[in-house]
């Protein structure tokens, strides 16, 4: 049997633990909040926590595992596995790799989790493998995985994909990173919330409001009340579909992938609100020679797409 | 000794036709203006004539010919060399390697201007191989050639790199290619040229028009009046580093390159007017952890570097 993989999915607000095998295979998993009140070391504590409660409700014993993958927030340095200053962990360049192995003993490799997320889509989420595919995460940030000639694209320094920092309007909305009009200041699931929080604050999207739980406005509010008919709600939504058009058509120019698939909790909540005929509008947007190629899908691993991940990466890493 | 590449560079306004070995040394070359006015038959007779007269000029006979790699404007389909609808030549569908094939009888590759310049940089532009390096022109048009891992990433169908038609303000200006505020409509050669008549035509630049020929006012002479001190010629050129600063800044975040190197007519004309302190002000726009990698510089090759690109490309086609 193929090797068995440890396999996290390390989020800004919720932490997904798994164990499977190379093959694709996912055995078991638990979900729990990422304690990211502490120190790193205390998410750590917890995770390895969860591993070890995991193998033993599965019977499995620690020299069965082969390895630990982990798909965690970016900027990562690879193949070091060093978390920089993560604006949405909060953390400031911890060693996560390192710690790990130490906590650990078993080998631990550490990849950006929307990069994790294009391998679990490359090796098992198609039935066809594009060897050019490109994976665009929609959460709470926006990042892009990059597959390459079958092979995962990292750059430099790991520092590839980071298209939620694309600026495609310099007249536009602050970012955390201190920009204007990235592209993670337009369409994340926070910069939606944002927005939403706006219109209550003038006055308006009171149907909204009375979805918010303490006051607090998500994507999934802002969905409900889209599904509802509410015309604000659905002007958010109308304006998020374009930008999301534009950003897809830039993609399209700059790397002409045989695939974009589109994944995240935002693409998971509202996907029936605005995915239709999305492929058909960023096609009329290219130039005539991308037309026939562009393909835009929602991925089909839904929210285990980075655990799916890791346990190809174990198989690539050659956990043994 | 290495194998003799004809090598063809293709412009909107100028074609250079070379001759040369596949290491990289152009024995001869020649230059004349792309007759671009009738049907592109008549710009492969032209090509034809000159590749003739080049050979016998340098005393090399047909059978040391081992093939032709020609760098042409895009969008263009790989392997098939066919030109698409090319807003620059005007061409619509032309089958540019079949052509040549039939006509000159050895074998032919044709690549994207910018891919194959791309290529020449990788093998002969800079001292070090940069496994991730992106060639950026600024010329009449605006365009990437990517190279990673060592290997040219043409895409799906070769529609990589149309950096040009990266979208970067939504509402600023039309482009050629229909949308609003692409790379191309804001810092190519033409846009530049565009930028300037608005300002004579606003009854401003006076100095600037004074430089123009039949009234026609091109980079060239932004470029003059600012080297003289001229404000508004200045001004113009301050916005367009700042431009190209933002573009730089989202081509770090997407590729995480090792090297951007910057070519093309408009950084060769104007290298000493906007390239100084770019990389540092590059460097404050991206995240932290990209800093250290920033590395831009303008490619030593020139005007030829799609010759010598094209040299490089007949020694991995195996021309033989």
């Amino acid at each position: 049997m193929s090797p068995v993989v440890i396999a996290i999915d390390l989020g800004a607000t919720k932490t997904l633990v798994g164990v499977g095998r190379t093959s694709g295979d996912l055995l078991a998993r638990v979900q729990f909040p990422t304690p990211i009140q502490g120190s790193p070391e205390l998410a750590v504590n917890e995770m390895v926590l969860k591993i070890r409660q995991l193998l033993a409700e599965n019977n499995i014993a620690d020299d069965q595992v082969n390895g630990v993958a982990v798909g965690a927030p970016g900027p990562i340095s690879y193949p070091q596995g060093i978390i920089y200053d993560s604006p949405n962990l909060g953390w400031q360049k911890f060693a996560l790799r390192q710690e790990l192995e130490q906590r650990l003993g078993w080998p631990v490799v550490v990849e950006h989790d929307v990069a994790m997320a294009a391998l679990g889509e490359f090796h098992f989420g198609q039935m066809k493998r594009y060897p050019n595919l490109l994976y665009v995460t929609l959460s709470t940030g926006v990042g892009a995985g990059i597959i390459i000639n079958g092979e995962l694209y990292r750059g430099s320094i790991g520092g590839a994909g980071e298209i939620g920092h694309m600026v495609i309007d310099p007249h536009g909305r602050l970012c955390n990173c201190g920009r204007r009009g990235c592209t993670e200041a337009i369409i994340s699931g926070t910069a939606l919330a944002i927005q939403a929080r706006e219109l209550v604050e003038q006055g308006r999207a009171t149907y909204l409001q009375s979805l918010a739980k303490d006051g607090v406005i998500t994507a999934k509010e802002i969905a409900i009340a889209a599904r509802e008919g509410d015309s604000d709600a659905c002007r958010l939504l109308a304006q998020f579909r374009e930008n999301l058009q534009l950003i897809l058509a830039n993609l399209v120019h700059i790397f002409n992938p045989d695939i974009i698939v589109l994944g995240g909790g935002v693409v998971q909540g509202m996907r029936d609100l605005f995915f239709e005929g999305i492929e058909e509008e960023v096609r009329a947007q290219v130039f005539p020679m991308h037309r026939p190629g562009v393909k835009i899908e929602v991925t089909r691993l839904g929210g285990d797409i980075v655990l799916y991940g890791c346990l190809a990466a174990g198989g690539i890493w050659g956990f043994e």
